[in-house]
């Protein structure tokens, strides 16, 4: 077994280093392992022009000591408004790679880019600098689990058009995406993350809710993992490493939100309400809510009535302490306060005879 | 479109009261639009024996107006202690159904059940006394998305093992289980809360973590839902509400753990240095790190080298204020203090030359 490795430091393709005081207490940790990093450009502002990103290089220079060796390979985002011409000036700054972010994707990807067709001057721009595109590859609005797969077709196509652009889709997630970068020619790549190769869904949800291994591409199935984690020690050069490190400071992430279970009780029928009629079939709610548990169970249907009407209102944002499903949602039905309850003395005798 | 709606009080056929202080708190939502609720036993301790059951009874009592004419409908956990004479004693005190959590599913479920073979005895005796029971189905320790398909074949031998036996599936939440419910006999039912009619996987995960929607078992895909919500909307009376409100105080459930992002940097050699040995390929472990991104970004390769060794060590749990990736884990790969770095200033020097 062996005790010692002895290996070349670290070229981490794929790092967030943010900014000011975040920025001096996370980078000794990549310095001290890393000779190069791949810093990603979705800072605030982000890294948008050549001087954004020679100043974004100079900050983080400055803080590193005289022993470190480590140099940082700066990007740019790829913005709407990114021209040809800008990409130029990048390559002359000395950027090495672009980043692109659909927009809304992932943290400070606001702005980011709706229709990736508009931007084919610039990809064309980057493939004859040399400069690299890397993608976060997923399709925002597409259901969770699925957007990194959504993402594929496009990849296919950026592959197709410009054969000679290097392309990096960012720490792939799953299986699909695996697949389909083996497919593709030795252009293109994927960076595979350290996290990615140890955690499923389980892990952020399977148990308690684990906000710290929440990231997004969200970690997938068992299977998933099994196909990077088979990527990722194949020996195949199209997969290394970009760890996606992403420090957020510990109020923004830390919290003992492990609790499992929605409190829907102080709002159940107008939620129901709303969301029977929203589905057209609000003639079917009693029967849902009041009738066919009762039959189930061989109770006589209860005697009692409750009244909603159509007034918007707010829900609380607790009530007693504990948070309500829906807290803060205008609802459309609103509990009326005087309900009546024909027999309601009757009942609760029987149910304490019963006892 | 109507704009009043008077409909008859609900029979919520699943919900958590707690006890003590949350119980008077959360009642009165539950009392005021409900006429009976069917209260889980999963409390703590959980409602065992006969007596539990009455003392836990009458301390709901106890809390209620006398304008309220609510009625709790009583249940007992199903416990691998569970005996057929405790069924009986069970059926004397009033109950009206019993719970059954396998070990370790969610909330308050530590000493669950194993094996539910074990319990036949038990179901026969519960088929006798006419008490229904409620199983929380899924299975643990299988993938989280999984684990209510899982269950469903242990539904459908209970279901041909005990055919006088009433049984809920409950708050069912896939395409899957309703379909099942709808092919068993009219002796199996599924609860369905409201929230599982309106919240995807991507309510929890899908954009910033949300730990108010957090529940077990969690909520699905689009489909899913789209299932359960025809289901509820069908006046099929195989499906009825059964919110399954479960409080948890705000300190429990809230924080801003919505940022998406792993702090790996502190630990990053260390991760992956165990993750590619237990994959057999730490032999791999060098190209994925530092060869073949330098390779694909046409870059020289690095000339600096970093050292680990075997040496067993636990991950702090905060860096600076931020929680890394496996917080408090123990790692067998530590780095060595001292790394060489030949060459170091030259590259430096290069790195900034070329800004």
């Amino acid at each position: 077994m062996t005790s010692n490795l002895r290996i070349r430091k670290a070229d981490d393709m794929h790092i967030h280093l943010r900014q000011g005081e975040l920025l001096a207490k996370v980078l000794p940790h990549t310095a001290s392992q890393c000779a190069r990093a791949l810093v990603m450009p979705n800072t605030t502002p982000p890294i948008v022009t050549a001087d954004d990103l020679n100043n974004y290089r100079n900050s983080i220079q400055k803080l590193l000591k005289t022993e470190d060796a480590f140099v940082p390979l700066m990007t740019f985002r790829v913005m709407p408004t990114t021209t040809p011409a800008m990409v130029k000036d990048h390559k002359r700054a000395g950027a090495t790679a672009g980043k692109l972010y659909p927009e809304g994707v992932t943290t400070n990807s606001e702005g980011g880019v709706k229709d990736l067709q508009t931007l084919y001057p610039v990809y064309k721009a980057m493939e004859e600098e040399g400069l690299v595109l890397c993608l976060h590859g997923e399709v925002p609005g597409v259901f969770s689990l699925d957007r990194e797969t959504a993402f594929l077709e496009t990849l296919r196509t950026l592959a197709k058009d410009f054969p000679k652009l290097k392309i990096v889709l960012e720490h792939a997630t799953t299986a699909d995406a695996i697949d389909t970068v083996l497919k593709l020619s030795a252009n293109v790549a994927a960076t595979l993350t350290a996290h990615h190769l140890r955690i499923t869904l389980d892990d952020v949800i399977g148990d308690k809710l684990n906000p710290h291994v929440f990231c997004k591409p969200i970690a997938k199935r068992p299977a998933d993992r099994d196909a990077l984690l088979k990527a990722a020690t194949s020996g195949n050069p199209k997969f290394f490493l970009g760890s996606d490190s992403a420090p957020h400071p510990v109020e923004s992430k830390e919290c003992a939100c492990g609790a499992a279970g929605v409190y829907t009780a102080p709002v159940l029928l107008p939620v129901l309400a709303e969301t029977f009629e929203s589905a057209g079939h609000l003639d079917k709610l009693e029967s849902f809510t009041s009738r066919f548990g009762a039959e189930f169970y061989r109770l006589p249907l209860n005697e009692q009535y409750i009244e909603l009407h159509r007034e918007s209102w707010t829900v609380e944002n607790q009530y007693g302490g504990v948070v309500p499903f829906m807290a803060g949602h205008r609802f459309a039905w609103k509990l009326s306060s005087a309900s009546s309850s024909s027999k309601a003395n009757k009942t609760k005798q029987t149910a304490k005879s019963s006892a």
